[in-house]
């Protein structure tokens, strides 16, 4: 079925026009017509994907998780369990051009989720995704017997999860005070203080 | 010169009215015309105040930066020093409604700073100071001798930073999975992870 893979590759492409259109000018600014701009495409034929903008802007967030999620899926982790799980996280960070462009159209979307109840579901959604995974980290930390017997693993998955967001978020907003150096050592720190302090 | 004090405290009153569009409305809303009508003025008589849109955006989210410093200088701390770190820190989350407002209208304008280097440059500014509050809380656990020899100020700082902003952040979209109480517990375990295991 060619035609149909020719339309899913068509949407693709006006979502990436649309992070893109974000990425240099703000969300307020992704309206159908600029995007169809962006995208070199006809407001008429970008019409015959989305209708309206919220439908735009649901799809083109979409992606971006569904990139996150393929990216994960698609990496083969080997070596000592402890740098195989820094790896994984280090996955959430936006550590070159093309991740810190799909984290700053996030945050966009992110504020614009708090007054758009449809965004918010979806953001939830990838919310409870991204959390699962930081939770399969702690738990086999406690599986491997890497961590303390009074180990408190909801305290931890919290803590770990909103380390993740609030680096990301610091290298995006301030890339030359927090570097991609720094964020990388402060989870590879983080993940060894959570282990026992025995060698 | 109580015309002058008339002048600030309409300032202020644009400036709420500024937020209540963003936290309701979202801030593509935050135009002259509409804010003017949430604050009860004219049009005219705000453009008194703001002649542009820009100019209303960059003093009403000066206003949430002053209010959060306000908040802290004005506060008296007593007890242990471990105790008022963690109330200093507390100050950071959104954990009653004011606040949650106040960071919920920060995000949006946060979003908004990648595209506008005018509110870039307020948010590093911000940024800095913030980033200082939490420098003096990890300085000091050094200077009381709370924390190992080989305690790593700068990446300790950098993941204490991190954690507050990333706990607010994930309070505000999700406040089901993340609870005050959550945050708070959070934040104490931390600091106590920080010191040395003899007590």
């Amino acid at each position: 079925m060619p035609k149909k893979v020719d339309h899913e590759k068509r949407k693709i492409i006006i979502a990436e026009a649309t992070w893109k259109v974000i990425a240099e000018a703000g969300i307020e600014r992704a309206t159908v017509r600029n995007v169809a701009e962006a995208a070199q495409l006809s407001v008429g034929s970008l019409r015959h994907y989305f209708t309206t903008q919220p439908e735009l802007l649901r799809y083109s967030m979409q992606l971006i998780s569904e990139r996150v999620s393929e990216r994960m899926a698609n990496k083969h982790y080997t070596g000592p369990p402890l740098q195989v799980m820094q790896e994984i996280l280090f996955e959430f960070l936006p550590f070159d051009n093309n991740r810190k462009i799909e984290m700053e159209v996030w945050l966009s979307f992110t504020a614009r989720s708090l007054v758009d109840p449809d965004l918010m579901n979806l953001n939830r959604q990838v919310y409870h995704d991204l959390r699962q995974v930081v939770s399969t980290v702690i738990h086999s930390l406690i599986s491997l017997q890497f961590v303390a017997n009074d180990f408190a693993a909801e305290v931890e998955i919290e803590r770990l999860y909103a380390l993740i967001d609030g680096l990301a978020i610091h290298h995006i907003l301030q890339p030359d005070s927090l570097s991609v150096d720094t964020m990388h050592a402060v989870i590879q720190h983080h993940l060894q203080t959570l282990c026992k302090q025995e060698g």
